[in-house]
């Protein structure tokens, strides 16, 4: 479980082509064995009034940080799906900051992987939110496959 | 438990007010008594590729959902907050189908309230998604405060 | 989705055979297809000082409700396990009754299950807690293996 | 939020007093500001055929390792309660072997304090479970109260 399969660019070229609606939202920040570190660049859209981040906006955060810890260490696998989500949410976000997500992987088991986040607003050293999400991964397809399968 | 204070108009009026970017994507369907129907009106912003609906636009919709049923039971509180958020993903939306929320308060106290959605793809039977919501509730303002408290 | 595999009594039997530490802690009360009801048996080594019930006590009683709900629907899967759990404790058991979880299955999978609980405390309208479970289901041994596999 | 209030000592014996039921299942291993390790002493009713600790404890470890946490900032306060868990279950817990909690205080408010978990397993390096538990923290009472209030 030592080896990184996908690096930041890698992975930021792989959001930009399965996700092109947000892949702009974020950037990664750090990549390590089973750690993974991404940025939401909060902007008007990620807002409620008085400026705070929206919480679909950290439940994405969170998602995509799980799913690129998750990616780093498997490869690019667009269909693993999240399952299952606990999030809580626990101060509120500096007003226009930045959100960072730090990630690790708890488990990357072959059909399920669990990973949990601590969400921080740049600036602040307590985080705002943390989030457990789960993952589960598609068999691989099947080795050899009869040509034309 | 059994009074509604704000009805479906009175809530729409009332998100248009405090959550401008987002109100025109729900429509309060049914308000009873610690209950609430509330639909999500898909549109392209809310997909993934293939049609599917985002995880932050199910995790939007059962948030609203909640805080929609809280404040049909105590009135327009803008400030309760979401404290603690779980889902579980369970079946692929219909591609374009609108999605429904239906949920109930299971506790409604002073200071804290929990309701449980389950989430619906118009047309399919199975829900295909679940969720449950903490709200924390703002004090009241001391009632007759002494002049200049 | 509609047809029980295993009635109250053989989940009594099961439970006797495969959990003999617990299995007279709990009633079968109801078997309905993807819903169940199941009576906690409240004795001494669940309570706490004042005599409400502990909190490990309500996790217990919503873990079987939900194993014995996927029990009743795929037959005796001794290995099924719980992979993930979301409680909310909303109020105080009433000292010394039994309480009864009602469950309802959310997802049925190949090899994930999904259900949700309430848990009443005898005599109480309302619920004293809410969980979900999600169970890993073990694959099938495959059909007709080879002697000796 | 650096200075502890209540070291192992006085939390064991808070719990013998508070919970002569479960005291002796405990130990506190360490004690550090906003950080707290707790081992459960793994006996018999711990366990599942097989050998496996059952759910339930490896619950009680998750609830009491946070409970502790919390009242080693904020003094013994029995009163505080579970409002909200949530766990994964991820690897099977060695045979017979203790388990050992590690939390971490993410919030300590006023009103709410939010904690997470790393359950493991003796000599097994991966994480078997891990755990947030929301404890709501009763008011204090008013400052010179009345005599005989």
């Amino acid at each position: 479980m030592d080896d990184i399969v996908m690096d930041a660019p890698a992975l930021e070229a792989f959001c930009k082509q399965v996700f092109p609606q947000v892949h702009q939202d974020f950037a990664v920040e750090e990549v390590a064995p089973m750690r993974l570190k991404v940025r939401l660049k909060v902007a008007e859209r990620h807002l409620r009034p008085g400026g705070t981040v929206s919480g679909p906006s950290m439940f994405a955060l969170a998602d995509v940080a799980v799913y690129f810890a998750l990616l780093s260490m498997i490869g690019p696998k667009a269909l693993a799906v999240t399952t299952n989500c606990s999030m809580d949410f626990m101060r509120k976000p500096a007003a226009h900051a930045d959100l960072i997500a730090e990630t690790r992987l708890l488990k990357l088991g072959r059909t399920l992987a669990v990973g949990d986040v601590l969400i921080f607003s740049e600036g602040m050293e307590a985080p705002v939110a943390r989030a457990t999400m789960t993952y589960s991964i598609p068999p691989e397809p099947a080795p050899d496959p009869a040509p034309g399968a």
